[in-house]
């Protein structure tokens, strides 16, 4: 079957079972109730606090099969997702599904746990270094599921992913269970990505390295849903937390497309009071943001909220009072945990309230304008972020695709070329983010507007910004680098890509080592 | 048949259902999954605000033989309620269940819905003036179901139950729903009675006169829960909220047996770092704080978390270095309410958190002491605060049985005779709180020690209190009052009294007008 970007799709997938096809970003309607766990109760005189993770393990109990799952907060600073999985490990489990709301570098010992068949399937909404490329070469038994943040929050309210055992890295937990990201030495501020998991897992275990005194306060992830506590001696490395760059880039290109995009942004008429906007945490979007800033000062605008995963850049803002709040579903830098401990105009958001498309109103839906990137973009406006031209997986959507659903305004800025080859083609190897929902296209050499947004391309064309036909722009590439070659591999199915509504919006197949 | 607590109990009570007989405070655990409603979505662009309760109404919509719930954060100074019913009235609407968390004299208009049929049946943890008369005489159509305020947020969590449309009285609230208790012109401080109808009713509703920029913060209740918003010139008067007296005593003979439960919390070792206590808003409960505190200072303790309705004199004992935290789940002065927005260690919590007993760990579970009140107690300790001695519901338990349940030293005091009636009986009325969570009574005329806690009883002994067996304290008020007739109604029962998990520890009967 064929898709609405076009994609064709087998109906059903071995070791994923029947495939909803993606109908077009509001075409499908949720159908289900809310995920219902089994009730619990707690005497008065019972106790949560376990000795180690073993005993969670006999305690639980936790059998072959069952779906564990796991924050990403700590990013490649994370030191419980290894933890859990070598006691698995240890104990001789098969089979498990790992739910971990994305996957870093530091996340590398997935592998051997791919290849004993302690894991036998991904759960997730991003992942980046060697776990990319072991599921690229089809080491997992079954297919990885690559969500967005806010599918992976529907996903779990609405009772597609039932979780057995949530493991939650806990900055700071009290005897009860009640937790925090914002106190203890490893803070990581928001704890946004695991709020879905605490809620509705059967079993909630918080693995901590500070215990404080009954109640903790403030309180993120409350008593009333953790079983256990486990004390350990350290849950991560905040200094992990920050990946990859942070900084506004130095890049005269990436600059020169940053400035474009801010002026795309003043031409559709959003630089006023109330503006709220979400950039990632890359160069080239805080270049954005930085370029918005200026303007910002120069006018005298207040902004709404700035959203997402939060910098230390956004916490300057607020801080400045450009921004009035901020809406943070994690932490980017250590500036952003430093401002949510303290700031009350710092708000800490759930991923459902963040972008979960199926509830009564996620924040993406009140976004003026999010800037984001991609690794390809098709002349239909569809991005890719999960594969590289060579089909590998390199990335996943995370808040991509519900940014672009939600945003009035959702621009995408990429250098046209990336390094000697095009990112503007025909098709794109996987389709993450439908173009539909994407505005507008910001590049070197030109801005190109999709056509559903006519009353953009013509308030563009009066402030005199260099719009260029999509088709035109990808001339220009193909002039300078030649025509791409595809090489679509006929493998397994290695991946499916979800829409946030949880279909089917593309697949990724096996490449060879 | 025959319930824990010597009651005779119908199997089956028509307009109620099916009687699950009480049967030991911890002895009967959940075996249900948590209420799944159905999954909604928001699209972006879609507004939320209405432009009054009849456009509600028609939008929904509601219909004949519906569940409207309603929190009592306004106590008797709420006019949400009866705008809401005015509205159903006129609309021409009948046979509705009304979940009304307490009910007060204000909401006097609801006797005329019962007569026209407009209400058929009351839910409700407590009721004071008309309405708790108009429910003795038989006037609504079905029996009242009297909860505790955990064992509410337990039948709305389990599904016991079913919300279709929670209206939610919202001092201040954003275009797309956030809520809190602590902005705005009619500020009522902590939410924490609507938090379980929020998250489980089909439809919310917030019912507000101050609309704050988007995102309002602090956020207590969440767009994602929220359908609609209704701007309305007047939810209610914060002045209301001070139902009764919140001031200390004065009264010699109270005074004496706040002394007396104050040094019965001493001897029992609890005057330590650490103390966690709840005190009720009356005048003897805070009399008995007011010596704990004494106590504190002298001896230099520092407490752990004052818990429950909260009151001024709490605030000054956090304010004052005594207690590290207040856990707030029900402002009952503006005290409260200007503590809990502006002081971090005042803590907003659900009802579910403070007292439900199905779920992973509720707080009551953590309190050391409560002090609680009784309209009558029996020889076995079990404490009727629903009706008086002539029959008629005067009250009901609010939090009494949850925080009996959790304290590791629950006292209830109580002068031993009110008026020209003893309060010590062979079998109270109505049994509301059983005699296995109440540890010590306290009276003018001595202190009467529960059998279950002979450690307790050594510890007072030591210390030199004035211990009595409970039949002792019964034949002295006998001695100066007389033998109290008791006049059991035959007539059809008018309401059931739920214990906090779900089973029926009483019934209350018709008394004629």
């Amino acid at each position: 079957m064929i898709n609405a970007v076009g994609r064709e799709l087998p109906d059903y997938l071995d070791g994923f079972g029947k495939i909803k096809p993606f109908n077009g970003a509001f075409a499908t309607l949720p159908d289900m109730p809310r995920q219902s766990p089994k009730v619990k109760r707690m005497c008065p005189g019972n106790h949560k606090v376990l000795n180690d993770l073993e005993e969670v393990f006999t305690k639980i109990p936790i059998r072959d099969g069952m779906t564990l799952s796991f924050h990403h907060h700590f990013r490649n600073g994370d030191g419980v997702v290894n933890m859990v999985l070598a006691t698995a490990a240890k104990l001789g489990l098969k089979n498990l599904t790992v739910a971990l709301s994305s996957v870093f570098p530091v996340h590398a010992p997935l592998i051997d746990h791919f290849k004993s068949g302690v894991v036998a399937a991904l759960d997730t909404n991003y992942i980046s270094g060697p776990v990319a490329a072991a599921i690229s070469q089809g080491l997992p038994a079954r297919p990885t599921i690559l969500r967005t943040h806010g599918g992976r929050a529907r996903a779990i309210e609405c009772g597609q992913l039932h979780i057995d055992v949530a493991f939650i890295a806990a900055p700071a937990t009290d005897c009860y269970g009640n937790i925090n990201g914002v106190s203890g030495p490893t803070a990581c501020g928001s704890l946004g990505y695991a709020f879905p998991d605490a809620e509705y897992a059967d079993y909630v275990i918080a693995v901590t390295d500070h215990l404080e005194e009954y109640p903790l306060s403030p309180i993120s992830i409350p008593q009333t849903r953790v079983d256990f506590v486990v004390k350990t001696d350290r849950i991560g490395d905040p200094k992990g937390i920050v990946s990859g760059t942070t900084q506004i880039t130095k890049d005269p290109v990436q600059l020169k497309i940053a400035s474009l995009a801010a002026q795309a942004i003043k031409a559709s008429g959003m630089i006023t009071d109330g503006l709220s906007l979400q950039t990632g945490a890359g160069g080239a979007s805080l270049a954005v943001a930085s370029f918005v800033r200026k303007m910002m000062r120069e006018t005298g605008i207040v902004g709404s909220f700035a959203l997402g995963g939060i910098t230390g850049y956004l916490v300057q803002m607020l801080e400045e009072g450009l921004f009035k709040k901020i809406v943070d579903v994690q932490g980017f830098d250590l500036e952003a945990v430093r401002s949510l401990a303290a700031n009350p105009n710092h708000l800490e958001v759930g991923a459902g309230f963040y972008a979960n498309p199926f509830n009564s109103g996620c924040t993406v839906n009140q976004l003026d304008c999010v800037i984001l990137g991609a690794t390809e973009i098709d002349t239909n406006f569809n991005v890719n972020v999960v594969t590289g031209s060579d089909g590998i997986i390199m990335g996943g959507s995370g808040g991509h695709s519900d940014a672009a659903a939600g945003a009035k305004l959702t621009i995408i800025v990429a250098n046209l070329l990336r390094g000697r080859l095009p990112i503007l083609v025909d098709q794109v190897m996987t389709v993450t983010t439908p173009g539909e929902t994407v505005d507008v296209l910001v590049t070197e050499w030109g801005i190109a507007v999709n056509p559903l947004r006519n009353d953009l391309l013509e308030r563009f064309k009066t402030a005199g910004l260099p719009v260029k036909d999509i088709s035109e722009l990808k001339r220009i590439a193909e002039d300078i680098a030649g025509i791409p070659q595809t090489n679509r591999s006929q493998g397994k199915i290695v991946a499916v890509v979800e829409y946030r509504d949880g279909t089917i919006i593309d697949i990724v197949r096996q490449v060879p080592k």
